[in-house]
């Protein structure tokens, strides 16, 4: 592996070698000493063209805890703002030296462009509506760890739910990449309007229903609604959504026994996810946090690692 | 110590004990390699919802010279400014394995919530007009530097002037909870609409007469006042108040020949400071700055430290 | 050398000094594993009161990869927003006990001014339009590096032609100042409204006219036009700008064919600099970009090693 552009083009040996270590970097996450010399005198630098305090904070950690050194650029006063091109950008980082770029940009492929000029490393932390490759590793070490801790075996088999915004989504192309090459089965949950164009040639399955797709559901994945979305006439009010596509109190009834819930956040409680569900037992929303940074540990680890 | 949430509920023993090892950060802040190994592996996050380069780069060379890993979270570009909630805010950094959040919010008691939710330690860098647990604790611990180092003793029997904005600030809450404590007697100054509702029940006097505190004053301690709340009504104009309640160079001739002067930044010269008395023989200003580092060391060696 | 405030100051022993270590830290940056331990448990502090990711970052990774502490502070949402002078913005980051300040500030001069109030080294990383000196030190040892990798010398005799808007240029000034103590030739190309008044006195020649300049150039380094002078009256128009002071396409035929082209970035391509420049075999745009952190890992190492 020399980047990681998205769950597409990644070989399925390295993403189940990417999971398997970050099983180990878990180990590591919850020690009171946080700290392996693996990447010590590596550079790993976020550059962030939209904000994300989230993902920034949890690949900071992730390079930290290896011991790389890292720096934060946002593009909010950075040359960028200074109308250089996004090329410019980053040939005058790689030039600095660094070994890693994390990169969200706005633009669906910009990462992969990016890699194209750079020597170090790429890392698509988000790009556009396109991937956020290592959002969906997550994803998966979160889930693979509960059904592991509850003898329920792997993903093979399991059936994850997917709903909401899924037009705007970056998170459910790299989660519907991926999930079916570890033997899950995905379905689709969205109105008409907030469906993916290209959904039908996806290995997944389609669904407009949300109730009727909630009790075969091993995971439930509720994905943010950008509210100014709403208004942009995708979706009649942010009420009717919540009766028809959110993750009601109300609904969780409906869920089998041992279905757990997701969601990447930040979570708009009320709107596609209730606090009930967001709180209740069922809830792995925190784990994927944790997962996240051992997630990202373990692929620093792979492309920096001699 | 778990957390640190205020002065008040604070044991007195690790008052004294905070205060004591703050002596030897203070040594160590003097070398010319500062650099102890004693919280290698473990994380701060300075998670601040109010702008404070002061006490943020204050907290994170405390951090950094006890060999902690230190991330900053600000609120712009925040997942607070999507629309997140405070307490999921907190709950997503405390999952990543984060070991203290230090916390600034505009809310009073809100860092004290927080620790309702998180197993890292928290620490209070301001709450509303709360609390400012650690600026109380270097302002003291600037006073005994220089008590001592004038052979004039520690903190029994002195006599502190509180100055200013009583109103609208954690410092003086902080203060009077702790330098009664320590043995100070504490006199408020201020003017009417601008002393706090519940100042009859403090352990301090009040006093509405800048002139006749001055005379019997150790420590004039003078806070900052934030000129939009002089336009909001709480006193006529800025000339007025300076006149009134402000440090000039004509009142530093009531003090006591030994007496100092204290301020916890940033000052506004002309308005409750004068050039004359900030930059006096008299001012420990810069020597609460300093005080400030070796305090926050003290502290996160206090809370993290195995 | 304290600080490093201007190559004006400088003497040219401690030039030379820097330009060779900045050789050996060279070698360093291109290391798989780049970390010295000679500024370990130093503090370096980024206090950026106009923002620059570009000199900033480059800094950071100097500071780092000698093993130093870093910290970052910006004007924006600093104290200094809240009305602090910068005085005491200085006086305070230095009472907190680190080692060098790399300050960027509007102000010509603030710097040197600043020198004189802390304890910590000064490092100017421009100063309005008066100094910019590791840009002129790293331009200065991009240039060595390719003369000395083509077999060309050093800069004894070198013509190295500087063009674009030199009336707001703090890179010319310190340029001017360096050159030609190590033997090169500066011409200074500019339109009259563009020429800095002072220029009669540099020990450089001056031109209007670019083509004529051109031939026997050694290096040609254009500088950036900030757009927003365009229009306040300095040139009447961008592109009568480029065509009679752009580096095009075209000129690039001018050139000798071992002259080679810089820039300090960001870039303004299709205004003074074509892509076909700055893209060009000739180009040591990134040459720079890297030549600028060995540099300051020069002058950090050189001021507070110990």
């Amino acid at each position: 592996m020399r980047d990681l552009l998205g769950i597409e083009g990644m070989a399925l040996d390295d993403i189940r070698s990417v999971l398997a270590t970050a099983e180990e970097m878990h180990e590591i996450q919850q020690r009171p000493i946080k700290k392996l010399p693996a990447l010590r005198g590596r550079t790993v630098v976020n550059l962030f063209f939209e904000d994300s305090t989230r993902t920034r904070s949890s690949f900071e950690l992730a390079a930290k805890w290896l011991s790389a050194d890292a720096i934060n650029v946002a593009a909010k006063g950075s040359s960028a703002s200074k109308g250089e091109s996004m090329r410019d950008t980053l040939m005058t980082l790689d030039s600095m030296g660094v070994d890693a770029i994390v990169m969200r940009h706005g633009g669906s492929g910009s990462v992969a462009q990016a890699a194209g000029w750079v020597k170090a490393a790429m890392i698509n932390a988000g790009d556009g509506t396109h991937e956020h490759p290592t959002q969906a590793l997550l994803d998966a070490h979160a889930m693979l760890r509960h059904f592991r801790a509850h003898n329920l075996g792997d993903l093979q088999g399991k059936e994850v739910v997917i709903v909401g915004d899924l037009l705007h989504s970056r998170v459910v192309r790299s989660n519907c990449l991926l999930l079916p090459q570890l033997g899950a089965h995905v379905t689709l949950v969205a109105p008409p309007t907030l469906m993916p164009p290209g959904v039908g040639t996806w290995n997944v399955e389609v669904n407009h229903d949300l109730d009727s797709a909630l009790p075969s559901a091993d995971v439930v994945m509720m994905l943010r609604v950008q509210r100014e979305r709403m208004l942009g006439g995708f979706f009649p009010s942010e009420r009717e959504y919540t009766i028809r596509y959110g993750l009601t109190a109300q609904r969780l009834t409906k869920l089998s026994p041992h279905a757990v819930i997701a969601h990447p956040g930040p979570l708009n409680r009320g709107l596609e996810i209730s606090s009930a569900a967001a709180d209740s037992a069922r809830s792995i929303v925190l784990d994927q946090v944790s997962a996240g940074v051992a997630v990202r540990m373990s692929v620093l680890y792979h492309l920096l690692a001699a």
